[in-house]
């Protein structure tokens, strides 16, 4: 099914069009300037990495750019083009808004920045001026001061390195940044987009008019927003209840503090407002409400990879007995608990286990679990006890440095990933509890290469992994709020 | 200078002589079992990595263990042996202490466990009668429930992978795991160890005689410790404050909560006693607490590697208009102030910035740093003025995937890391702030190695790195707030 089909109403249905485009031209490519002005190159090298098929470069003072013909302006383009996207200075725009009118586009994005967000009154009538003219005349504009649209089923992308597979969560971002930032660190952690917008200025297409897109999109099955200020708090309120009613959204707040409330009026020139309001707004429509992009991409791999747990009882598995204070006190702190494990199960654990430095009360402290099928027994008869709702199991491949413990094991590597991954398959489908992993982080390049082929096989399994267990148990206190939200 | 030189008294100058053993004898080295019985194996492997001169593995059914001639027993054995490790299950350890004291050791240090931490009275009775036989005969004795002595002067080693170099930082651990993750992580973060003690179930040696060893010994300078529970109230209030007194103190507790005090009593059979009593020791004898193993290093870093700030105004400069919002948002959370920079700085950032994009009033957010020598003018002008304390300077190895934003700016990696650390040290010298590297962390094993290096070039030219801003400006916080309490 293409989205094409499921638009449902006018706007949704045009931005449907625009997020589809046949063809784009990027205005203002350049491959002498570094920095900033060389991010018009970025678009046209992203987009071409993902092999979309019809860009066009547009410069004056180029005949030719990456074996691609450049273009002296959108008008000498042959083809018709949907999309533009502005790299040219501000004091360019005018001129290419009305070669854009002419050619007949679908909409405009504009990289281009330093119109509101200086501060300057004269830039903010130029912004107002530059958007209503093009909007007047029928074509949506997006920004300006953003990144844009990242649609791998269009093979549309504004950083590169961007994954070309289509996945469930839908993005929309005030900062170009973060939105780079959030499809970068989601992506190595198993998160796939269906649609990724960078929509800064947000002088036209805004915040409200994305999320209801994304509440009513086929293609979305999880909604994250990074905003920084609203512009019509109604529509907003109404838009946020329109998508949380059916689906999970994470809302990450910029500007929550004085300084914070300071730099997004520099940023991207909106009105921070208040915190408080922004809080009670996300627990009146069941939003989950984060601090961090990492936070976000956390809760987007825990709608991602697991079922909400029934209740707040966590097992805690893995090798360090000093490691399992720390997960019971980090329990603890994230309004979990950590219960004692029923004797029975105690004892079943016992047989399995060697005493010396095991302990099988919870957090269950053992190094059994290296041999297998010792793993798959042990999450089983944790996943099974009546006061577990969720199991965490924690494990790292930088512990002895790897290499020597591993060495010490007799495993190889690759086996012994494997051979883990597939008694956490077993032991879930044996007990029907979530399995939650928190995957150290890696100390250098061996463990590196070690820790990512474990977190990827472990998502490609349907597990969530984490990197600390302060933001798996931070993770799993969210979803459980947001199941009980939903459910009253 | 030795630091058998430097005792202070009966008790620090025998804990001196038993950190330099001429000899390690370790009972219980098996090359066949796995898991924790295989530690042995890793004890024996670890000292010959750091070339110890005098290891003799002790296990009757070998004649020679990784070329080393192996004894039935530490009486075979035809030299003097200083120091006994002992990894043989808790069943053999009564015959181990006779044939110590028949040898005359001048300590033993207990792997071994399964005593008192197993929650049985009759193992508990164990531990006291073995322990108390051996400190009867003269010998001082470490654990059980351990892992031992990291002193890289003397070349002993608990885990592989531990650095040969001696550094200022001494660490004692309850938890020989969180020991371990303590010198492997604050390793590639530039810390280097005077002594590392892991001392499990303090039976003999203490937190308390550890604690003031540490304040007397003059290769200490800042002073880690992560302390389950105390055995005497009075005498650990008294050492803490004699070590703080003198030296920075940073304590990690283990067992804050209802969970963590439960899961404490497993582990090392510690009472965890209430957090409020412990937090009020720490604020009387100005000793900073912290909540994790990270963040104990965050700290030690900060210690050995930044002055500390003269009030709490922070300059934050990177690329990002977005990661600009959260620095501010973040700085304000920790305490700290991230004021608007003065009328004439912003003049002065603003005619050597771009206008499109930047922001010049703090957070500082431009990408012309990325051209030398704007790095160090832009660090150079908001380290002097007069609202500034410390500067944040924020960077990354993933952004736009590393590789390709590097090609747009010509810059092959390595000139370009050298490039950026020595417009830092210019800066620093020129304005007299200091400046303190916020570093992401890395996606991939290409952003890894980049990552791991600007980060080595880093803390060797003596700047302070962490991974997120809110590690940073906490770690501010407390070591201002540690500052402060220190002129009281």
């Amino acid at each position: 099914m293409t989205t094409a089909e499921t638009g449902t109403g006018t706007t949704a249905s045009s931005l449907n069009d625009i997020f589809h485009p046949r063809s784009v031209a990027i205005a203002g490519v350049s491959t002498q300037q570094p920095g900033f002005a060389g991010v018009g190159m970025g678009f046209l090298l992203s987009l071409m990495e993902l092999r979309f098929p019809a860009v066009y470069p547009v410069n004056p003072k180029y005949q030719e750019i990456e074996g691609l013909r450049c273009y002296a302006s959108v008008l000498d383009i042959d083809g018709p083009v949907d999309h533009v996207i502005s790299s040219v200075p501000a004091r360019i725009v005018p001129q290419l808004v009305e070669d854009c009118i002419a050619k007949g586009v679908r909409s405009v994005h504009f990289f281009t920045a330093g119109f509101r967000e200086t501060g300057d009154d004269e830039m903010a009538d130029l912004e107002t001026q530059v958007v209503g003219r093009l909007t007047g005349s029928g074509i949506r504009v997006f920004g300006p001061n953003c990144m844009g649209l990242y649609v791998p089923e269009s093979k549309l992308a504004f950083m590169p390195g961007f994954p070309a597979e289509v996945g469930p969560v839908g993005f929309i971002s005030q900062s170009g940044g973060n939105a780079g930032e959030m499809v970068y660190t989601a992506a190595v952690r198993g998160i796939r987009f269906s649609k990724a917008v960078s929509y800064g200025n947000a002088s036209d297409i805004d915040e409200s008019e994305l999320l209801s897109y994304l509440a009513a999109d086929p293609q979305t099955d999880v909604i994250c927003a990074y905003i920084e200020g609203v512009k019509d708090g109604r529509r907003f309120f109404e838009a946020m209840g329109e998508a949380a009613g059916v689906k999970p959204v994470v809302v990450l707040k910029g500007g929550r503090t004085a300084s914070g409330t300071r730099a997004v009026m520099s940023h991207t020139a909106s009105l921070a407002g208040s915190l408080e309001v922004f809080d009670s707004l996300c627990r009146q429509v069941n939003a989950v409400r984060v601090n961090s992009v990492e936070e976000m991409a956390d809760l987007a791999i825990a709608f991602r990879y697991m079922r909400a747990p029934d209740g707040p009882g966590v097992g805690v598995v893995g090798g360090g007995g000093g490691f399992s204070v720390f997960a019971a006190d980090e329990i603890d702190d994230a309004g979990l608990q950590c219960p004692v494990l029923p004797e029975q199960t105690q004892k079943a654990l016992g047989e399995i286990n060697p005493v010396a430095g095991t302990c099988v009360r919870n957090p269950v402290d053992t190094i059994a679990i290296f041999e297998s099928p010792k793993l798959e027994q042990t999450l089983r008869l944790i996943g099974e006890a009546e006061n577990i709702d969720v199991i965490l199991y924690h494990t790292s491949f930088s512990w002895g440095r790897g290499r020597r413990s591993m060495a010490m094991l007799g495993a190889d590597p690759v086996h012994y990933m494997q051979m883990q991954v597939q008694q956490m398959v077993k032991a879930r489908e044996a007990s029907g509890t979530p399995i939650v992993v928190v995957l150290r982080p890696p100390l250098d390049v061996e463990s590196m290469e070690r820790t990512a082929a474990f977190q990827e096989k472990c998502w490609q399994a349907g597990f969530p992994v984490f990197p600390t267990i302060p933001r798996a148990a931070n993770t799993i206190a969210k979803v459980l709020r947001w199941a009980r939200g939903r459910s009253v």
